[in-house]
């Protein structure tokens, strides 16, 4: 009999479904984790999907987790039953390159373990995700949730926090500067709090006026509209940075002409080849600008982000969802249709 | 009657031929300069036949210059006559934005002028530059030349070697650090002897195989060989740095494989679109890489190039040039057939 439960996507082609599967048998240094809320991330969608051709079904999807610790093996000395904690895009890594030295474990030199569609380094299965009642993590990559946090408002802090946290804090945005941020889904008003608790002015990039008042209520301190010409005009060399979290093909080039000497564009969402149009390396060379990628963030920080967020009093905007209506959310998160994530509520999972 | 001579082209399909004309009478801040050397930088060509379609002509190119004082304006303190001296890219800017009170009058808010081809500022000429046996500059804009140095072979450093030195130091190379040098020509060569001096490992990476033995003189720890897919497999993210000194349209791609997380690739000769192949965004996000543009370097670090090599004894390798067969050289430098630069001996203008 199986021990946990949860929704998975057989196939591209179905629907997300409930299914039964077995969590493993926890390790020495593993913590056991009831799942109480899990964040509905785009790349969910894109596992589901097969949308990149490397997925292994049965997906379950689900990479920001908040849960309550359950049992921890004895080498785990951090953690105690009781203690509310989260699991973000990361369940394993080698531990032992420069850069899983560094803590940088999302750049491990081998490769780091997905929590979910990645593969177990003890056992070669396939990790499942967190749309699920349970999951057991090794203690390295469970962080502590403050209490001063919401939980169910701190899970997308796991992955859409942490994917704009990291590169304002490493590229060193602080106040005084000028940041624009490029997208307001997830990810981009994300951005704009940690932007703004970082000190710095923030202007939002939307294609549509009909963001504007939405923006400002995020605590933009303006809004370009960067369909206008006129607007993106004014703008030129005004800025020190970009948090780009558009994850589709777009033109960079006038978003880097509106950066400043030395400025920089950070991209944190696209994944695509950029190739049209071409970016023209003349906008780089003739102001020092610098074109930038970041790709989540270790372990030290995600714990740094989540403590970060209560200190500020920083949280997603988040819209809770019933599980059973998944395939729904995904639908209309595909029409952008969500301010700002959906949270899965696993109480609708465990009494289903 | 006019007060100079030089080489100009009159037109983008004329060769360059001899040309009488005025330079300007000393202004309070302007210093006098009898010219001895002027090395010959590939925009020379690029401007002589209009490749960028901003040419205004006659074009007197020359933008690596090295003379001697022979007057000086009355608030001119840092120069004295006799004093050898050197003009590089820039002879004037703004003088009140940010870039310029920062050192960094290549960025200057509303352009540098550059030194042929640039519009002054007083009384909107065009610049005649340093294939001529003089020029008026005003102070700011000339730099003092070691005694230590050959005259001859420190005329590159206005241009090849502040280019390369300038991102070496502004990115922070230091000992201890890999950094592949992407290219073997004027700049590529003078990258080289500055990572070398700053106390990097360095790697050339050339096309052929038949530029190994030369990499090596120049004082590269190792070369590999781009097209050899092995050898560029094997260096797969081991290169803090790359310097890529490659002018026209090329894969960066493979280059940004080779750099280890956190790695930087420096542009510094393309100013082409990057578009075919397309640059791979996941190439940077991955791996929190950096692609970064430079332009050649401000006064203050122009200065300090000069003394960095006198201080390491680097010079750059030149073949002396008769004037009268710059014609010739333009076409051997569309071959690559210079180590590494041509230097107008200027006196076989004012003896010719």
């Amino acid at each position: 009999m199986a021990n946990a439960k949860g929704y998975a996507a057989q196939s591209a082609d179905s629907k997300l479904a409930p299914m039964d599967f077995d969590r493993r048998e926890p390790r020495p240094d593993d913590v056991s984790i009831e799942i109480d809320y899990c964040g509905v991330c785009h790349t969910d969608i894109h596992f589901a999907q097969n949308d990149w051709g490397v997925s292994q079904f049965p997906v379950v999807p689900g990479h920001e987790i908040i849960g309550r610790v359950t049992a921890v093996g004895p080498e785990v000395k951090d953690f105690k039953v009781g203690d509310t904690v989260g699991v973000g895009c990361m369940v394993d890594s080698c531990r032992t390159c420069s850069s899983c030295n560094a803590g940088l474990e999302q750049y491990c030199a081998e490769g780091m373990t997905g929590t979910y569609n990645g593969v177990d380094r003890h056992d070669g299965s396939i990790t499942y995700g967190g749309y699920s009642d349970k999951v057991v993590v090794s203690d390295r990559f469970v962080v502590k949730v403050p209490e001063k946090l919401d939980p169910a408002a701190a899970a997308p802090i796991l992955c859409a926090g942490i994917t704009t946290y990291s590169p304002l804090r490493h590229f060193g945005v602080k106040a005084g500067h000028k940041v624009g941020v490029i997208g307001m889904g997830g990810l981009g008003h994300m951005g704009v709090k940690f932007a703004k608790a970082l000190g710095a002015e923030v202007t939002i990039f939307t294609r549509s006026e009909s963001k504007v008042a939405e923006a400002k209520k995020q605590g933009a301190d303006h809004v370009i509209i960067s369909t206008d010409p006129e607007q993106m005009k004014a703008a030129t060399e005004t800025f020190d940075f970009m948090l780009d979290t558009i994850p589709v093909q777009h033109d960079l080039n006038p978003y880097l002409n509106c950066l400043n000497v030395d400025g920089t564009h950070i991209i944190v969402g696209l994944l695509e080849p950029i190739e049209d149009p071409a970016l023209q390396a003349g906008a780089l060379v003739f102001k020092r600008r610098v074109l930038a990628g970041s790709l989540i963030g270790g372990m030290p920080e995600t714990q740094e982000v989540l403590d970060f967020c209560a200190e500020h009093d920083i949280s997603c905007d988040i819209e809770m969802l019933d599980i059973k209506n998944i395939n729904e959310a995904y639908e209309r998160m595909k029409k952008g249709d969500v301010k700002y994530r959906f949270v899965i509520d696993m109480n609708t999972l465990k009494n289903g």
